[in-house]
């Protein structure tokens, strides 16, 4: 898998912006793209798709914006994306065309029919058509300045169905002057070992200066495609973080890169960038309000995590026995679960960093595994309430004294109170005396957590220095409806520390109490040092 | 990719109780386990290794009701899971070994190393002990009159290091007895070259009955490894739903049986078996009590929903122009996705259901287009809340009055009452009237829920068969923590039908009414036939 490694460049083409939001349930705000280019050029991305001029109000304004940054700040890097003219027009009248030639970009990136299914079914024209369009479209914008791609759309598809026919639309493409072509799998349909062909044979055809592969996973093999296009020849290669895109999205980004340059020795970004790739594929999920899926490869907080008993001990010994590289080249981290599969070696590693010193023997340890086994069964899960679990384990190890406790409360809410219209009452006991104290807020949850840190922070200040971040709820059982257990995620942030505490309950309001004060209760403690 | 098509049997062997269950996040009751199995085994899968006897109480409980049912109802499917004795110790004394013989399984998987390192490292042993212990396992096993499984850990990095060594310990398996050899990638790693000459040249050396492939997918690549190994000649694969396992996953088992059987021919259940793919791979997830990825190629939502405006045009004018294969064929469904990108043509398609007969142009069609961006200004998202869609286009359409009002409610928490702390009053108009009712509920939301119920269902009976099935609170802007804007997703079942519905605001418990409400019009329309 060497072909081009040593011929040099091999691109990175980011379509997160543009082929990524159009995946369900990504959504960008204008301000959300500015920031995300910014961030992606600081990075040192080659190429950033950024959106369609003139499709959308919203990527009106983003080039708009683009344009008053005075031109863009590093305008080689973003691409703006559109079509070719329509069938039986000009290219010089085409409102698409003349969008992107005032985009600003200094590279445009247009998609044309290579199918024929397409030219027949979609475009409804015949050949000479579709080659005339593609071939003025593209002449158009070289004339207008531009660095032009053309994204072959089903080429593999077309050229399985038709080789000659596919092939004659790159050849009108690269005449008019395009400065590379994309051979795209549109539908996400194709094997492996049919890129590898189609990009081969097409390299050997053409020999464009760039060949670029758009793969999308509807076969669960956009990357692996990926990667037999770059080993056959391709040198640009089109992703999207965190695997966004249309249906099942297109070839990850961070798995691509984490692959080609640290596993196969292509450079893709700047050697110390690599260690950039979990903080902006989470960056990129947060700007797109998505999950971010944990167990994604590389990246994900499950990537370097071991469960299993067996594993946790083994990579305590050499972590080459069950990691296959190493997380902090992409600005990973390992970590140990603790889980009813644990065992005692994972869950006295991390009393180790609570209590150093103690033994494998402390009475402390095997005390810690009854009481985390008991919670688990009443639907508790620490992988992702580290918080909690640091808690559990220092009442586990004796000695520990909660800073102060919550003896009762009450919410009432009425909405004809308005925004505001809930009220709590919290009694909380510290230092030896008891106090009441209310507070309004926008729904129950928020009214309790309002009047907790209300009444706690005159005794410790740090709270009004920490911040909940996010609050997730979980029905355990689904088919109980709101009558069912819910699980409430807490997740906290202190200075750069951040963790998640967990609380359960069948009453919402119940389980959110607790993952509430267990977030409270790891602020004080982190601020007295004592975790 | 057709070496061992012809040949005959490819065997699909379920790892989801197993390494599934030891992926983050992931957790079965014993209940859940036995729905599972009963459920694996009315699909036909040939091998479920259902867990590890002896290696915890769940899985020795597991094992006795497995046991109870009769024996195992299909013993042959049935798969125990262990390791060999250890290092220094007989077979026949070894406990891990005596309970596979005696959990009444008629299969056996145990692991063992073949990779120096871990011989080395892990074990602290030689390698002349390292095939002992292997060979007097298997022996012992087999002896006790189960088929053998020998799972060779690590087996492609092992490989690469010294290949004489791991192919010795393959040797030493087979002579052993084991009936077939695994190879595995433990760490995820290996690249599908790699995989695809370990197996060939394995294949050539030893042509085993059964060579299996366990690939983890922590390069992205654990479908595309499995791929090349059958290509390879594997005839055995490892798999889980929904890619669960350890770290970053194993493969995934609904993604290779649509590609294995859909797209390359192979055997791998009966042919009428794959339509149950979607159902089954949902049915694994609401067991193992984790969010289902609505990206997952063949399977999700997602994988054959169209949002762009012209994918939802092409498709509508012939479906293989935007789709890779039916989406019948794996029991999963074509959906047009309302949102900003779709654009009319996926508006009208949806509003005709409604209304039949409606022409592009009917004023209705702006009108909703109008106000699902207008929502999704807010915050709202329509792609999982189908239900609060039809609503809007009905509005949208004119002529809808709303079954009922929700005129005002009132909730109260008080956790001194107990379990049922929450008390809720609602005052709807229906019919011309207004009526207060008051219900109790564990927590407020709970509360809200039944005295809505409760007050409508004498007027609806309907309601009293429809059931809220999953609930969940998403906070839009994590930043807030509790006083941020949050979207309450809910999902109703009445009937065979099920649908979600949306609420969005900053109060919790008005979110939550939203969602609700629109849940109850939905099923009053529905049973009505108004919707």
């Amino acid at each position: 898998m060497t072909t081009n490694k040593a011929s040099g460049k091999l691109w990175l083409y980011d379509t997160t912006l543009r082929d990524g939001a159009q995946g369900e349930g990504v959504q960008f705000s204008l301000e959300n793209k500015l920031d995300y280019i910014r961030a992606m050029q600081e990075w040192g991305a080659p190429y950033i798709e950024a959106g369609w001029p003139g499709a959308s109000p919203k990527d009106d304004e983003l080039f708009a914006a683009l344009r008053a940054e005075g031109p863009f700040r590093r305008p080689e890097r973003i691409v703006a994306f559109g079509s070719t003219c329509k069938a039986g027009t000009q290219a010089d009248q085409s409102p698409v065309l003349r969008a992107l030639a005032a985009s600003g970009a200094k590279t445009a990136t247009i998609f044309g029919k290579s199918w024929e299914l397409h030219v027949r079914e979609v475009l409804r024209t015949d050949e000479a058509e579709n080659l005339r369009l593609i071939r003025a479209s593209i002449e158009f914008l070289t004339q207008s300045g531009l660095e032009v791609f053309f994204d072959a759309e089903h080429f593999f598809d077309g050229w399985k169905e038709n080789r000659d026919f596919a092939w004659r639309v790159l050849e009108a493409a690269l005449g008019g002057g395009a400065r590379g072509v994309v051979l795209c799998d549109t539908n996400g349909g194709a094997l492996p070992e049919e890129v590898q062909r189609g990009v081969r044979e097409t390299r050997e055809a053409f020999s464009p200066e760039i060949l670029g592969i758009h793969a999308h996973n509807d076969g669960g093999l956009a990357v692996a495609n990926t990667l037999a296009a770059v080993a056959a020849g391709a040198n640009q290669f089109h992703c999207c973080w965190n695997g966004y895109g249309e249906r099942c999205g297109n070839a990850n980004l961070g798995t691509l890169v984490s692959l080609l340059q640290l596993k196969l020795g292509y450079e893709v970004v700047g050697p110390d960038r690599t260690e950039r790739l979990a903080y902006l594929s989470r960056y990129a999920a947060e700007l797109a309000n998505t999950f971010f899926d944990e167990r994604q490869p590389f990246l994900g907080r499950s990537a370097f995590a071991h469960k299993a008993g067996m594993h946790v001990d083994a990579v305590l010994k050499d972590s080459r026995t069950f990691e296959h590289i190493e997380p902090a080249l992409v600005g990973n981290t390992r970590r140990m679960l603790i889980s009813e599969q644990a065992g005692r070696a994972g869950v006295w590693e991390r009393m180790r960093r609570l209590r150093p010193g103690i033994g494998k023997d402390h009475p402390g340890v095997a005390e810690a595994m009854r009481r985390i086994k008991e919670k688990e069964n009443e639907g508790y899960q620490f992988e992702a309430a580290e918080g909690s679990l640091d808690l559990l384990l220092l009442r586990a190890l004796g000695g520990f004294a909660e800073p102060f406790t919550l003896e009762d409360y009450h919410v009432w809410s009425d909405p004809a109170r308005g925004e505001l219209d809930s009220v709590a009452v919290v009694k909380v006991a510290v230092d030896g005396s008891s106090l009441h104290l209310a507070a309004e807020g926008d729904g129950p949850v928020n009214a309790l957590d309002r009047a907790l840190r209300r009444a706690l922070s005159a005794f410790f200040p740090a709270l009004e220095r920490s911040e909940l971040i996010d609050y997730k709820v979980r029905v355990l059982d689904g088919s109980r409806g709101t009558g069912a257990q819910v699980r409430v995620l807490a997740e906290t942030r202190f200075g750069l520390a951040k963790w998640g505490t967990i609380g359960v309950s069948a009453n919402i309001l119940r389980a959110s109490a607790g993952a509430l004060l267990d977030a409270l209760y790891v602020v004080i403690l982190r601020e007295q040092g004592a975790l």
